[in-house]
This record gives C-alpha cells, structure tokens and sequence, in this order.
C-alpha cells in the first residue's frame, strides 16, 4: 500500500501536439484530468458509482510545472499520491513519468471537492469514499513531499553580474 | 493603455464539456491556453512573427482557480494583465469573463518563457518583442493585484464547532 497509484498510462495523441511540435500546455492537464479519473474509478466513483451515489469530484484549484518537453506518441505514465484530506476536499498530487522511467516530464497539484449533483453544492464524501481515500491517504502519509508541491508563480530576482 | 488587454472572445464549444455537463478542467487551460496565443499575437510573436524571428514561449508554470461552473454554448472573454517581466520570462494573469460582464469564472497565472526553436533553449525577448512586453506591463503597473496572483494549493484548516 506505499507504493504511488498508476492512475493513467497512454501515449501522447496527435491531436495533444501544437505547432512547436510538442504537447501543448493545456493537454498536459487534460492528461492530469484523465488520471484523476483514474483516482476516482480506484475509490468506486467510476460512472457507474457517480450515478448510484450522486456524487462526483470537481477541480476548485489546480498548479502545475511543465519539466520537459513531451513529443507526440511518447509512452507516459502518472502516479499519484495523496497529499491531504478533510471531510470533502482531497489534496491529489500527479507526477507525469516517461513510462517505465523515473523522468519526471510534468507535476500537478490539484485541490478536489466532493459534489453532489442534485444541487449541484459540495458536501461530504460517502462513508465507502471517504474509507478509501483515508487509507490511501494513511499509506501515502509516509512517502516523501513531493518537490512542486505547494507552489506559487513568483517572477525570479534577476541574476547579478 | 491602463486597460487590461481582451486576449480571448467566444462561445464553450461542445467538446470542451465533460460528463458533469459543464466545461471540463483541462478546456480552461485550454481556453487560457489560446488566450496566451492572443497576447502573442498582440506582440509581434504570431505565426508569422515566430516564423521571422525564430522565437516562441514555453510554459514552465500555471495555477488555475475555477470559481464557477460554465456551461457549453455561454459566452466568455479572457482580460489579460502582466504581472512580472525579466530579459525573458513574462508572468501573465488571465481572467474568464461572462462576456459584456464583470462576472469573474476563472482565473490563471503563467510563467512563460522565450524560446531559441532552434535549440530549443531559452533566450532574451527580441528587441521588438521585449518593448511591446515592457509597454504593457508599464501600462500595467497602475492595476490592482489580481485576487488569485501567486497562489499555492493548501488543505484548509478545518472548521471548529
């Protein structure tokens, strides 16, 4: 259970590339939406517990570092780890790798909030929801911080010299 | 020129929407994606422009706050103000706008950077471009500080009683 989750693996899409040739910026979070996706299927909120629950995720915020350029047809692969939680919020950190690597292309911090649909207005997780992301929260607890965690835009100071 | 720069105007296509039936996390970005495409155009680094100087931007960070759902078919603008700006780096803040309205539904920072395609490498602005940059960002200078400039993702603290 200390392992990171596998929650998107594929291949870069010819319609993801832009006219410098690579993955344009918005499809790396496209990629990132998918793997939260992904997350959500893990935790029973696939289409098919979307519908029996009523209730689905939503993006509030989300920040994310592009860190190498990623060509069409490359082989990626993310794995996310669980950063915090309360009664309906999830703190869920994507690291976007060449597959089968430990290059890291891209990271993505994204704060979720529980929805219920009927309003649509956000409240609690489920019982069987909130179970699942706290153990997988409790087993990430002992993995490192993640480097592009937590940040902020800031113009660097200009260089001396 | 103390006015925020209209870089993007149009409808949410039908792709952009998700199973929610409202606009999809990634489409944003994607929207503020072609928004930074429009202030490069405002700049002398359209096609024809990146094609002449051998010059692009790369993204190297985004932080994106969605504030209000949007829906396929609604009418949006992007206002543009620049933030920060060095030799090479520009750090722009974009808002989504209901369109003719002050209602704010979304709003990202980016850090772009200038980009040697012949590297690529980054590089210093051209001279033309770093001028336009400068101009606005002067221009700029009088605006408040966006509300949601340099943010990082952190899980509240929870409420007590």
């Amino acid at each position: 259970m200390h392992a990171l989750l596998t929650t998107w693996t594929g291949e870069i899409a010819h319609e993801w590339v832009d006219y410098n040739g690579h993955m344009r910026d918005a499809y790396y979070l496209l990629l990132f939406s998918f793997a939260s996706d992904g997350l959500m299927d893990l935790i029973g909120l696939d289409a098919a517990g979307r519908e029996a629950s009523g209730h689905t995720f939503y993006s509030l915020e989300t920040h994310l570092n592009y860190l190498r350029e990623v060509k069409e047809g490359a082989g990626v692969e993310v794995r996310t780890q669980i950063l915090g939680l309360d009664t309906k919020r999830v703190d869920v950190y994507h690291g976007m790798y060449l597959q089968g690597t430990d290059t890291l292309l891209a990271a993505n911090e994204q704060m979720l909030i529980n929805i219920d649909t009927a309003g649509p207005h956000s409240t609690p997780f489920s019982a069987a929801v909130r179970d699942k992301l706290a153990a997988l929260a409790a087993a990430h607890l002992g993995l490192p911080r993640p480097a592009y965690a937590g940040r902020a835009i800031a113009m660097p100071l200009p260089k001396h010299g």
